[in-house]
């Protein structure tokens, strides 16, 4: 709720599932719905969806889309930040889709559309793990592996809005084969993704039998709460595989270190909350061996606070930027 | 020379030289000098002959340190730019060393000190190959590789003043060591230094006549030029090396165009000076097979134009800059 008594939504589009939540003056959550996106459906009928989802949220919330003060969007791909214009989503069918423009229309109220991992770290950094720093690294490993940016205490995008793709830093040339067609990228060796392939060949070796009753060699049901079971559990050869992928995981942050070096890393996503804090540990240690001494010498290496919430927390935070900056003038 | 008729001076402390360049108010160079650093002797010896260099230019110039109006200084490590204190120089004997204040204590005159591949990049940025760009990030291969980022069209440094250090990226776990103690550093792949270990292999097999002729198996008069023109005089085995040096390299932009999204990508140092164009060709080709379509589609990848000059530009534009701001205030 702004000044005027209004509140803000913050929503998440994400591959899986749609959420909206409510937010009051104070960024407490006051209302929160959730919706599957249904990614095989076209992109109109995922925006019906959200729509929904939006208006659900409000009802809720005891009000209404048009009373809002403002909605903020996260996006599963580059986007256009000044135009709202998703401009593609690898996993879902928008294609320079005007999100902003639609919402606006539809609801008559300001809107903002920002990446999802961007706004997920715009999250920590307002109410999460990295309040209060100004240069913040945040990875979230899951099924792929997303990053975003804040450097001198704004959100980074680049030149075209496509920034922050640390997961297809490439640190293995000749490495495994990554789902964007490149080999060696830190997502095709520290992801959930990466994890499940290895831990199915285990399966079908007759090795870790925590995975193999739980979700035999189907890797399609080696969720990161199935692997953290089975790291928390002892099983020898999950703990390899997972502490490897940490291993790994240190090597990109050292060079994300050497190249921005940054005050905090925040490691977030399915994979980082599924595991105990032992992962973020061997992550951060790994860092400290890799990275040059001078620039990682006051990093510090925490996990995400915010969880599944964070997008929706910095998109809240980032229409309601915009929204006072726009009295400003 | 600024607007009040005194002139500007850029200050280059390199590892093997020093130069000092007088600027006027278009920022042209009207006088120019070099001494050798004496990289051997302790810091306080080479500030003093730091110092001597800048009294020289002034006097070459007509003038003296006390009458410029102001002194930009790049320095080959991490600085703390709001004090002026080098942290440390790993070539140089300079720790904790405030060299903004020892310049303004002898001269009287306002200095600003900053990182000499930050400066490079900047100096590329107003006066060379990145004019009007705003996202730019430059990539020095000669004995090391530095680099500098320039984002939001800003100097970006990190946290500590650590930023830009691009040559110590690993894309090959497991790879060549590399000066820092690391292995697979994209410095101890594709750096002179690291060519230079490979050429001297090649010589003592009897192979690369040119470099044997040369310079023999002795690593260290393999110099960027000897490489350039064994290159362009088409002997394979050194157009071997060169050509796999271009490829990793282009691996290790493609990581930069993931995480930054850039508008332009300027590659200079000794390395790149003396070899032909195909160097920066074969770079970007390689630079753009191993990118994400999308941050990779608009990056243009360019020759620096200012050689050896483009820090002293960028200390000089700096210190402008800075005397700007505070007229203002």
């Amino acid at each position: 709720m702004t000044k005027d008594g209004k509140f803000l939504l913050g929503f998440d589009l994400g591959g899986t599932k749609l959420m909206a939540a409510v937010f009051n003056e104070n960024f407490q959550i006051v209302a929160r719905t959730k919706r599957k996106t249904r990614a095989d459906k076209d992109a109109d009928v995922v925006f019906e969806r959200l729509a929904r989802t939006i208006k659900d949220a409000c009802e809720e919330a005891g009000t209404k889309p048009q009373k809002l003060a403002g909605i903020g969007l996260g996006v599963p791909g580059p986007v256009d930040s000044d135009s709202g214009i998703i401009i593609r989503t690898p996993n879902l069918g928008f294609r320079n889709f005007p999100l902003k423009d639609k919402i606006e229309n539809a609801f008559q109220v300001p809107a903002i559309v920002d990446n999802d991992v961007n706004l997920g770290t715009y999250g920590e950094l307002h109410f999460g793990a990295a309040r209060g720093r100004s240069q913040v690294i945040g990875i979230f490993p899951g099924t792929g592996i997303g990053g975003g940016l804040v450097l001198d205490g704004k959100l980074f995008r680049g030149a075209t809005g496509g920034a922050g793709e640390v997961g297809h830093m490439i640190i293995q040339v000749g490495g495994p084969l990554c789902g964007c067609g490149q080999r060696g990228c830190i997502e095709a060796i520290a992801s959930k993704t990466a994890l499940a392939k290895d831990a199915v060949a285990l399966v079908s070796r007759g090795k870790a039998p925590a995975i193999a009753a739980e979700a035999g060699a189907d890797i399609s049901k080696i969720k990161s709460g199935v692997l953290g079971q089975a790291f928390k559990e002892g099983d020898s050869d999950i703990r390899g595989l997972v502490l490897h992928a940490a291993e790994y995981l240190g090597i990109s942050m050292a060079n994300l270190v050497n190249i921005l070096n940054p005050e905090i890393i925040v490691l977030g996503g399915g994979l980082v909350e599924a595991m105990p804090k032992e992962f973020v540990e061997a992550a951060a240690n790994s860092m400290r061996r890799h990275a040059m001494t001078f620039p990682v010498a006051k990093v510090e290496v925490v996990a995400a606070e915010l969880g599944d919430d964070a997008t929706v927390y910095g998109a809240a935070k980032l229409i309601a930027e915009e929204l006072a900056k726009n009295n400003e003038k």
